[in-house]
């Protein structure tokens, strides 16, 4: 409807066009420019990765501006460029997989590719030759397709086959009309190497983005997250506000857990990348990241009790304030102590120490189950209606069970710990105990200004 | 060391090498074929799927073999070929979301890039031309890169996005050693177009895997397994035998819900996939797919209740029996009819049909909640030792929330079902109740044979 109002000559429609543009998505050109900004702040690597890119391609399109680099490889410089866009990822993990598999994925299908070559212009002749290379093509095609399906194969060398297949057909079939096929297979291997390697060195020497850290700090995080919740949801349940201020008002810190329920496919992805990456800061290559998986599914479990207790936090029905009251000190010492223990676990593993910080933490919240366990043994709602007390009874059973996820976590944060070969948080003091005053403080600004 | 046992002469090497390998890694090839047939058994569309692969590229790689088609495109034919190998995916609606993101991401690339083109020659120079092209190169590349960021375009042109910076980089800058752009681009375009509608047409024509129907199977079959559970979890719960036997002796019906708990990232996947495709069987295009992942998030919510009532099955902690059989009838009560009220839904959306079927059991599990909290009322358990009432009283709190998600996977349903137009359920008995017994029989049978 509105079109139809952009009549009149050709020139004046397009200016009546334009102007109406505006009038009708301003709004929407605000929006996206602020969603863009919002994005560059949440991560500003992103702002990096992007003139990464336009940088790794600029170099890499020099092959066409320099004349003795041109002669060499023609229009096959184009293969370069192809190569960079498509291995280019935001992480170096990502990227070094790619490009890897690219480049060996090239060098086995060129081999097979010009094999079959051979033996299509040796037994084929005029006629079947082209026969005997449809042939192939098919046989191959498929049954690289087919085993893309295997899980194994699928989780690290899924791109390889398929370029697997892209190379070999390439090769194979454009093999037919041109002669010079050992040439041109190693022109292809060339330029491949050169389109591999341009991005790896971009991403590895301009402010890498290490998708190995990415995980480590997600698991810590996802801890954190838990820990916070489990903090929070004490004082949030029994109600406790102090100076009329509830002591957990930011609600914010109640939510956060949910990203935590499902964030399995990730982690695997991750941890799936993180294996080609070499030695960087602490982690060396071989570092145990599947440990990490081991890790964050004991704090998944932990997130789907957290998730049922948070029910009872949202819930309509409301528990009299005398039935909660009696278990309200065990309770509140559970939250605390098991939500300062998953903390503890978090920045000892960001700081990547074995630390047994938490395990203090962990024995205080078992010894709160005990006396949960002995005032309920005690009968303290003998009096009170069956009904009402349930939920306050699911609370403790949640809580209780919580307790033994967090030692869970404990344990396979330290199994972390042990394979990884963490340092021990200052072994110094431990075996030297007689240093001086001065000293000892010294060590625990450093220490704390680490955290 | 083994290698160490393969010397003498190079042929008697390798003979000696051959036969050492089948010693070694024999258990390795048998253990990959049983995989591939397991692989093939599971869905045997993957092995569809590979043949298609395979087919398609021969069709396209008749462009090599055919001297008038290869005299009109030349070694631009390689295009076709590469895009039939990028582009053909498992399901149609991939497969049309790459090719139809290929194509318009090229057309639009190469419009610009002849833009670029005809711009840097114009204003250039002989000296300007290639810094010119490179600081386009360089803008576009990074400036697409950073859109790909954005979530909403993610979900759905992450693919057009980077075929634009790689058609746009190789146009612009391939123009500046050839002349002829706008040559090159027509034949880009016309290879991008037939490697693109090749796979499209395979894949739609030869038994098509169409991902909407596998979304909507899956979020049916995630309610089934809830369903199988909660029936399941009743008997096995109270240890409930007949003739010895356990009623629920299958402990795998038991864990299959663990699915469900992470499926949010397939599902949300396969609805963004599922949006490409064109009608087919009762799903027209257009088709609510939005609506399942509600379905899908209210059945993941009933799926982390099930994962907190899991723990009651396998704990250590036995409640005494008279303590549990206090509340057993009602219990199971709430299982079975809530079991089957997920089965019915599940059944109901899997044959695309308006029912009300599931509402009874709905009415009946929650009379079956009031029973177990009219019991719990009159304090069943007022002698017990209150710390082994525990386990119970979380039980009975854990299966009335699950009701209560019952009633929500049900309100999604029947929005879904009412959005997406499914036919009521034989809304000719309910109009026209005159019929003769003999008829509503045999509609009775028919609508048995459906299930």
């Amino acid at each position: 409807m509105e079109n139809s109002s952009c009549g009149g000559g050709p020139f004046g429609r397009v200016v009546r066009c334009l102007k109406a543009v505006p009038e009708r998505s301003w709004g929407e050109v605000l929006e996206a420019a602020s969603e863009a900004k919002k994005l560059g702040e949440d991560d500003p690597r992103r702002i990096v990765h992007s003139f990464k890119v336009g940088l790794a391609l600029t170099l890499v399109s020099l092959f066409y501006y320099c004349r003795p680099l041109y002669d060499g490889f023609g229009v096959d410089a184009m293969w370069a460029v192809l190569t960079v866009i498509v291995v280019f990822e935001f992480s170096v993990g990502a990227t070094l997989g790619k490009g890897i598999n690219m480049m060996l994925a090239t060098l086995l299908a060129v081999a097979l590719a010009v094999g079959v070559h051979h033996i299509s212009t040796l037994w084929g002749g005029e006629v079947g030759e082209p026969i005997l290379i449809a042939f192939f093509v098919f046989v191959v095609a498929a049954s690289v397709t087919f085993m893309r399906f295997f899980p194994a194969l699928k989780a690290r060398y899924d791109y390889g086959m398929l370029i697997f297949i892209l190379t070999f057909c390439l090769v194979s079939v454009s093999g037919y009309r041109e002669t010079q096929v050992l040439d041109m297979a190693h022109k292809r291997l060339s330029t491949i190497a050169i389109g591999s390697c341009t991005p790896i060195m971009v991403c590895i020497c301009i402010c890498p983005v290490w998708i190995g850290v990415d995980l480590h700090n997600l698991v810590a995080g996802n801890m954190e997250k838990l820990g916070d919740f489990m903090e929070g949801f004490g004082f949030e349940y029994f109600d406790i506000k102090e100076n009329g201020l509830s002591l957990s008002d930011n609600q914010y810190f109640l939510q956060q857990y949910k990203s935590v329920l499902s964030s399995k496919s990730l982690e695997e992805t991750m941890a799936n990348l993180a294996r080609w990456e070499p030695g960087h800061g602490g982690f060396k290559f071989g570092h145990p990241w599947q440990k990490y998986l081991n890790v964050g599914s004991q704090t998944r479990q932990c997130a789907y009790k957290i998730e049922a207790l948070n029910t009872y936090l949202n819930t309509d029905i409301q528990v009299p304030t005398e039935i909660r009251s009696k278990i309200q000190e065990p309770c509140i010492d559970i939250c605390t102590e098991s939500g300062k223990a998953l903390k503890e676990l978090a920045a000892a593993l960001k700081k990547m120490i074995r630390s047994s910080s938490a395990d203090s933490h962990i024995a205080c919240s078992k010894a709160a189950v005990e006396s949960l366990k002995l005032s309920l043994k005690r009968g303290i709602w003998k009096d009170a209606n069956l009904l009402e007390t349930i939920p306050s009874a699911a609370v403790a059973s949640l809580l209780i069970e919580v307790v033994a996820c967090v030692e869970k976590i404990a344990e396979a944060v330290h199994e972390l710990a042990s394979v990884a070969h963490f340092k021990t948080e200052q072994p110094q003091l431990l075996q030297e105990p007689v240093l001086s005053e001065e000293f000892n403080v010294a060590i625990t600004i450093d220490r704390n200004s680490q955290i």
